[in-house]
């Protein structure tokens, strides 16, 4: 997904060392939505990749600082393989499926665990702290980019109007958030499919 | 919820001691909903209930043990809460309607974390063992249980029989648990009656 670039010589130094930061930021998100964020003490860690611990330290100082820079990489990669790519849309309706596609493609394909997030949240909600205030930050920020792109498929009367944009942002993400939950429990693409069903069906009826 | 029993003399010591287990484990079903199952370490519990760990060794002879006991408990209390109350419904329909509402005043009403299963399948679903197997046998049941229900009310004429029940499962389920982890992100009850709505709905496009 990220091939590495030509770097210039001089700043070989550098790029080598982003690469394997971003790299091991990696193997922590895989991580943690098998064993739980808590789970991932830079000890176990260390152990996943293959460092030492004091290796792992120069990267990150704490615990809390190795959660918060795995939550940043995942949402990265949420944003390239979810959001980003719906951009290419014609119309916002469009954008809407493709958003909700993007995810359930996304949860079949990149964590062992499902969604990063899915996982995450049910974790942390109850802990209060910056570990859960990105969690949540990243739950508002979706809502909130399904709720746009809804309000834009109103504007653009692909979505009847008298829709209630937040309610139907509910039943879309439920959707979303059970399929991943039984993707992970052992349901497969059958739960995906049950997801994609029940979407598609919630946007015909909202339809003009 | 459980006001204590009149028990016969001669059983009072036993009683007791069930009654105090019991105690003991809606605490760790409370904890669990907070800080997970795999945070329900005897050491944590006995500073939860004030008792030493070695009391709790006497009681539970491993933290698994210790797991799935509570789990145990939990189990029964859902039972007690969601389903018993729903059998003095005179139609399946109303059944059907019965669970999901008790449901949702549940997640309301019992834990500070919410639906104690929809925290705990999250965590677990991805760790093999005997905690992971009740976690999801639990959520087979349910699912099961809400099925056998709608077919109840296909039979009945109250549901479309063209309506695919495992679907209808999932999008009823689908609310519950997005209301839920939403009602624990700090959305209160609006989650909650967004999901009352979205069943609403569902089982009004449902009707025959």
């Amino acid at each position: 997904m990220h091939p590495p670039r030509p770097d210039r010589p001089h700043r070989k130094r550098r790029a080598d060392g982003e690469r394997s930061r971003e790299a091991i930021l990696r193997e922590a998100a895989k991580l943690a939505t098998v064993e739980g964020l808590d789970g991932l003490s830079i000890a176990r860690l260390a152990e996943a990749v293959g460092m030492s611990k004091s290796g792992l330290f120069a990267h990150f100082g704490s615990k809390e600082e190795l959660q918060l820079a795995t939550i940043e990489t995942a949402r990265a990669l949420f944003d390239e393989l979810v959001v980003a790519p719906a951009a290419e849309a014609t119309t916002p309706l469009e954008r809407l499926r493709q958003l909700t596609e993007n995810y359930l493609r996304y949860v079949d394909g990149t964590f062992p665990g499902g969604c990063f997030f899915a996982s995450l949240v049910p974790e942390v909600d109850t802990r209060p702290g910056p570990v859960r205030d990105a969690a949540l930050s990243f739950m508002a920020d979706w809502l909130g980019e399904l709720e746009t792109t809804v309000r834009d498929a109103q504007r653009a009367d692909e979505l009847d109007e008298r829709e209630d944009a937040q309610q139907l942002v509910f039943e879309i993400e439920a959707s979303l958030f059970l399929g991943n939950a039984l993707w992970v429990a052992g349901h497969g693409s059958t739960a995906l499919d049950r997801a994609r069903h029940a979407i598609e069906r919630r946007l015909a009826a909202a339809a003009v």
